[in-house]
């Protein structure tokens, strides 16, 4: 259905994926494939890293990389490695992460703003990672964000969406589109994500660490689709009693 | 992925669906194309009305139909419309539903049992309807039913599966295949019924009374499948805590 | 708040207790006090083995002993146990389980409401332990049983309510008392077990298995009643959004 | 159960209470009564507005007034509110409230944290109303807070705890007492908060805007008692099949 517009670029794919934990990386490769994604992101730190960047940059050359900031701490370590991947990797765009916990993951919103208002002034395309927050969220869009990406769940915990109320606040609001990243277990998640107003999922762990990670990849991409044309058909309300779907009177026994 | 198969006939579509309540014929005809099954479920009742039997099983005719004894109360009333259906509809397959409740259309469990226990003797191909509890799925098994088809919650009410504990483990108990019947509201409860083992889905008012049945139909189609291949590719185990899907180290700050 | 009537006995404490699982003997009976149950459930089967009888029941000789036909399987079975009942301990009471699953220990409803129709017939006041199936709860009632005692969640598993709808569809129906009966793992369920409708909670496992069953079973006390008083005191309506308690609106610049 | 620690003070009860949107007076000084609060909490705002002053705190006055700057929407208001309660009341208490959004009253947790540090700085104590973010909570907490408050749900949503997992985690780490603020709707919740580590629970609406606030009060008293007393007794593992409660051999049928 559709697709995805960020900042004026439409993709097919409503699915954004990651590159790390896959068993090996032709498995990585297969799995990227198969999910049917466009966006690829990976971490500055460790595209920097010579020798990967050669290789894994050059094979997933046929797909957009989108640089993700992993592993920063400060709105200005985070600003100075969204310019370091800007040079190296020649695009404007970058996952936004500002971590202000290593155990749980979860992003230090005061330093994401700063961050976000930062990168944007400097031309930057920014896609920021962020919690559930509604009141953060907006003051990620003031700042010109190009998306807001709340959480489901601490990253590669798989616990789905922990609290979908505030996920469908923020995507009745946001003018920009809501992209839910981090918590996706499985394809029931990435469903329900879409249903709930977001307009694409970013997914890492779930793919990578499942049993077969080619075809969960493929349940993912099969996943959005549903989730996007379901959200668009309109639910039907939920009912407290049950209504007879066939009719109750008849031939026989009436 | 692979496909369903029921008492030895082999289904490429897991999802089944019914025909009632959709804004009107015509949809009703393009949401069931939509959804891709190959076995649609109409009331025994409603087809021997003479005139429906002709114009909607004439314009079915590519699809197989799957004739239901909703609406009837007892075992006796259940075994008579079947078999009324078997002469009509030169089929002995049978969706067996005994109501045992007007408001909430709960099954009476023990007609049931009793029914099925008759139709499977007299050569009947029989799939009930029945709820969430493990003992009665196993008398029906025992009974020789080809499937089991326990409620996720009231026929029509789109509440989704209400005890996925105990869905979960009448399919890991089965021998026979696990089709959910009745409660899928929106795409992600149809997923969620994949994931927890079920091997089909039967649904109805999720997809005549979305706003658009045409696009939820392709929305389910989809949402089958990612159940079946999320199923099959083995989850990532839920963790408590978060793990780093990007590395946490590199060149820049480190 | 008020009691619990069942078969014309009025009971000050909404609490039942089973015997089985403690640590030992005093903490038993010190948790069995602290719970402020009236009523205590105790195995048939236990009961008739010499000596366990002397012991326990004297010490329980204050308290009013229901015996129940845990590890009967068949209705026949059940009402023998239930009629020795009767004769060694001089009640017609009788917590009624027919157990059609020895891995879940899931009641085997079509004996079970066999069983009951003996048992009332017989002179007993019949209180069957049932699956949450609303249909089978009105086949005991019409039978004659004093009060329906569904199920939460598998005896023992602590598992909590797996589906509230079906408890309080059930609770909402009922001229008899509700008694949740299996399930409860810790004090918010029997609250909300409260909240749903019912009118009692029947619990073991939880209290002899908590760290400090005396404690549990204080907690289950007080559960039991704010539950009680919540029901009655009629929840304010879940808003979908916000609603100040303090106005918005005064001295400080405004 | 033992009583809540702030800042030095012993408090017996685990219950604070606010003072808003009751019916009328009278029946709001017999539920802030039922409920067994000492610590009340009142808008400042609305205590500035002369006359209100007067009486209600006059009515209260065997409670501890716990002001607090609802309606603020930066730092500075906040702050200069907190200082005008200080004066006006002689308590250096404050429950700092810095809305950053007005359909939802989520805090503004920028907002927040800075006033947090500027009250902490002039001699307050400072409970402040935050989000569920664990990465604010440390913030506040290296800001010198008394304790965290973190939302349940929004305020007078009644919706409950949405993410309990990051409520858990709060109280897993936390120095200071957590005090689960906003969104509790009936007595089951506030039992949850108590078993999740929450230390107390504030609320207001769910007791205002019962049908019956004085026996709502009462529910929540024992509620708290017992979510208390079931986190310290210390719940038994949830497990995934039965376990028997009852012995399953005996002397009959066996």
């Amino acid at each position: 259905p559709a697709g995805l517009t960020i900042a004026g670029c439409t993709l097919e794919s409503r699915l954004l994926i990651g590159t790390s934990g896959y068993p090996n990386r032709q498995i990585m490769l297969d799995a990227i494939e198969a999910s049917g994604a466009e966006l690829v992101t990976a971490a500055i730190r460790r595209i920097s890293l010579e020798g990967y960047a050669e290789s894994v940059l050059d094979l997933l050359r046929h797909k957009t990389i989108l640089p993700n900031t992993a592993g920063c701490e400060t709105a200005r370590d985070a600003v100075l490695t969204a310019q370091l991947a800007r040079e190296a990797l020649e695009t404007n765009w970058v996952k936004l992460e500002v971590i202000g916990d290593r155990e749980t993951l979860y992003p230090d919103v005061e330093q994401l703003v700063k961050a976000a208002d930062e990168l944007v002034r400097d031309g930057f395309v920014v896609l920021p990672y962020t919690t559930e927050d509604p009141v953060v969220a907006q003051r990620l869009i003031d700042a010109g964000c190009a998306a807001v990406m709340p959480l489901g769940s601490p990253i590669g915990s798989g616990q789905g969406i922990a609290n979908p109320w505030a996920i469908e606040l923020i995507c009745s609001r946001s003018p920009v589109p809501v992209i839910l990243d981090a918590g996706i277990g499985t394809a029931s998640d990435a469903v329900q994500a879409m249903e709930l107003g977001c307009e694409g999922v970013l997914l890492n762990t779930a793919v990578a660490k499942a049993r077969e990670p080619v075809r969960m990849a493929r349940a993912m991409r099969a996943a959005v689709d549903a989730g996007a044309d379901a959200r668009r058909a309109g639910r039907m309300p939920k009912q407290a009693t049950a209504e007879p779907s066939s009719p109750q009177l008849g031939l026989i026994g009436s």
